[in-house]
């Protein structure tokens, strides 16, 4: 048997605390669960207030000092756990979560009440929490609460200081929170975030996600004719800008299905040829994600894998335009203007306003005489990509392996997520994406659930990754 | 002086007592265009039927039985002259005018009042008949039932059998004509349709309209992946419908502003080269014609000039594309599907069904795997061309240059005129389309004005014509 003042050892006791405090754990978070914190809906108003005195209550409970923020919209909780004495070399994390869940509409589609948690069972999953909030976010929240309680519990401490924001805005865009960062900075800012919102790469296997793409976007209206005019009497000697818009967005890709855009994969910096080749080996399922929305090959560069296509290349996409008649039946009009709305996935490497200016002189440079161009509504940010070597990502891949036995896949993410982007931007930290949730959760839809097993191995994995972040903040102090 | 006898001395008598009556004419003129009769708003029925009425009260005056006969919407008027005795050999015409005209507002911007009809003066026009209708169509139909008057007042008689049909729906899409067309096909079929209701060339030069072209259209949705995508999760490898269809409507023209859809020109019949080669000679003000619109340089096939483009080549035109988003700001979706309404300019020798379907093989030809396409809204009629060699044509190039002291244009029109096509579909009859209105006429809009020149010389026109095409019938007969 370990002793439990070595580092394994300490561990160890924590291990047995979780296991010793599960059923109790549940009893925690299917209280919190049964409260409807719908934040989209103001009839759920109440209730998101209540889930956040819950959330501050079950960290007091824990050993955090915790303290309910108002806002604007909704409340924030901010919780603290520091060493005595404190000092400021002290290594320090930011744990986010969210107490706010979707709407459980549609109802009747529901097998039993969407705040009314319990627990399941079949073949596939084993045992499930089924309610509104299961995965997104109480479920993955409380791994790392239970976690911290857990330390605490077994020797009175943690192994490094421990800050937790959790918002209650997640789910209707987060409108109070970059105020709340510009005013909270100093007391929130720390070495590293972490952030429980993400997903494996499946139920055996754990994730860590190093790579959001960032975006740029942007709308180009195309002029041409003064009014709009009658292709009778105008048809053939005059500009039709749908057709000018038409052979801008035709000109946006090569064959190969490259942006044409003159510079715009300039300084990419692609992920480590060690992930790349690990993205390679994990056979993924190609046909199955194209094949569950209708589709059967990949569009994008074809030079590259769909994964990599999705996790690691830059894009342009349009998203809709707009221009001329498009009511029922025919007009045979020739419009004056025609409305393209473009964006673009971008990689690390590209910066958000090279971009769009480069799409702004690409366009230029495609117009005809004639034709006039106006650009409206441009903004973006950049892709986040985390050095996948630094000692705080290394330690908590280290910590995941030994839970589960294989090493963490570290993923990218095609989309941005916008508190990674909010932390590095307003405190400038860098955030650890590591979640429990499967693809199969149905978050946001009817019946959400939690796999007893994501809450049970989630819980030890941040027992891990607590342990494993403190010996670094221990070594740096030795 | 000549005999009244010979063809000429007959001519001038009747050219004497349009002088004669002009005074009344106007009068008569100003009572038509005193009465509101605006088809498009149920407000002004009782006037449309007072108008009916007072054609029919002015074609009997003139020498014509005339009969009021309802349909479904405004009323037709029918007049018939028929030689005694009357012969099947008999040559015969039908002149088509339309007694709605189109709503007066904006009324403040008006100088009198629209259904006040009265003259004006300027240096450029010289006196003006100005009221609502003045061009559009009550003056110019009123300049065939003039001369037809004149020639049964001087004579008793017209020099071939004559029938008008005046319609009271032309404003409003004419919805009762076809089945009208089809109940009375038998009496109203004629040798040659004469419609007064197109403009000169400019104000000293006349024309004949002897090309229109004709219409194809339809309407192609590209469906791509099973539903929306965000671009985030998709972006890259999903398909992108807008992206698809951008392709297929940049590869609609190839770089010299053809049409690449392979067979579209095919047996194209061309305007005859002494035609083609008048049109060039005519001068045309390209830069005024687009100026007035914005614009500054043709845009249609290089290989054409400008009045070339739109009288006598075929387009392929997008009339509107709707996919994605088209609200405010930016949603990065990737769309299920998008559509573009499609439409064609057709000239004689093309047929709109073979058109829609090489238009469908071009698209089929040009799907990426994973999108597919469907059709929908299809429709067209083919373009008019007359036979510029005709002996009616022939007569009535002559008679206007005799009055006129110049050659008419042989003019094209880049739209379809629906009663011409109406006329030739369902009875079979060329239309020879003669008018004296003036771009400058105002139609449509306040203050229409009618220069009394064109009032005076189109009657003078038209008993001329009148002689000329009587002359082919005593020909014929002889």
């Amino acid at each position: 048997m370990k002793d439990s003042q070595s580092p394994d050892g300490a561990l160890q006791h924590v291990l047995d605390r979780l296991a010793e405090e599960e059923p109790k754990a549940l009893e925690r978070l299917f209280g919190l669960l049964a409260i409807p914190s719908v934040s989209t809906d103001p009839a759920y108003h109440q209730s998101c207030l209540d889930a956040a005195e819950c959330c501050a209550a079950l960290l007091r409970e824990s050993g955090f000092e915790a303290r309910v923020v108002p806002t604007s919209g909704k409340p924030m909780v901010v919780g603290h756990w520091r060493r005595v004495p404190s000092s400021d070399s002290s290594r320090r994390v930011l744990f986010y979560g969210h107490y706010d869940v979707q709407p459980p509409d549609p109802l009747e589609q529901w097998d039993a009440p969407p705040f009314d948690a319990h627990l399941t069972e079949d073949a596939q999953h084993g045992k499930m929490i089924v309610a509104r909030g299961a995965s997104d976010d109480k479920g993955q929240m409380m791994t790392f609460i239970e976690a911290a309680r857990a330390w605490i519990g077994a020797h009175g401490s943690l192994p490094l200081d421990v800050s937790v924001l959790i918002e209650g805005e997640e789910e209707s865009g987060s409108p109070s929170l970059g105020p709340f960062l510009a005013a909270h900075g100093d007391e929130l800012k720390a070495d590293l975030a972490l952030v429980c919102d993400t997903g494996q790469w499946d139920a055996d296997t754990p994730a860590i996600t190093a790579f959001l793409r960032g975006l740029a976007f942007s709308e180009i209206t195309i002029s041409g004719p003064s009014r709009d005019l009658h292709s009778g009497v105008y048809g053939g000697p005059a500009l039709n800008p749908l057709r000018v818009l038409a052979d801008i967005l035709a000109a946006l890709h090569d064959n190969k299905g490259r942006v044409a855009v003159p510079g715009f994969y300039d300084g990419i910096q692609p992920p480590a040829p060690a992930t790349l080749a690990s993205w390679r080996a994990l056979g993924f399922d190609e046909t199955g994600f194209l094949g569950a929305v209708g589709l059967s090959e990949p569009a994008g560069e074809k030079d590259f894998p769909l994964l990599e296509q999705l996790w690691a290349r830059p894009t342009a996409e349009i998203n809709g335009i707009v221009g001329g008649y498009g009511g029922p039946g025919t007009k045979t009009v020739i419009p004056a203007q025609a409305t393209a709305k473009l964006s673009f996935r971008l990689v690390p490497g590209q910066d958000p306003g090279k971009i769009l200016s480069g799409v702004r002189r690409f366009v230029t440079d495609h117009l005809p005489s004639d034709a006039k161009v106006s650009f409206g509504h441009e903004g973006g940010s950049p892709a986040v990509g985390f050095d996948t070597g630094a000692p705080a990502f290394v330690a908590a891949a280290r910590a995941l392996e030994a839970e589960w036995g294989k090493a963490p896949v570290i993923a990218g993410c095609g989309a941005s997520i916008p508190i990674v982007e909010s932390f590095r931007s307003r405190l400038g930290m860098d955030s650890l994406l590591i979640g429990f949730a499967l693809d199969d959760d149905r978050i946001h839809s009817p019946n959400e659930k939690y796999n007893l097993r994501s809450f049970t191995k989630g819980a030890r994995s941040w027992a891990r990754i607590l342990a494993e972040l403190g010996s670094i903040g221990d070594a740096a102090r030795a």
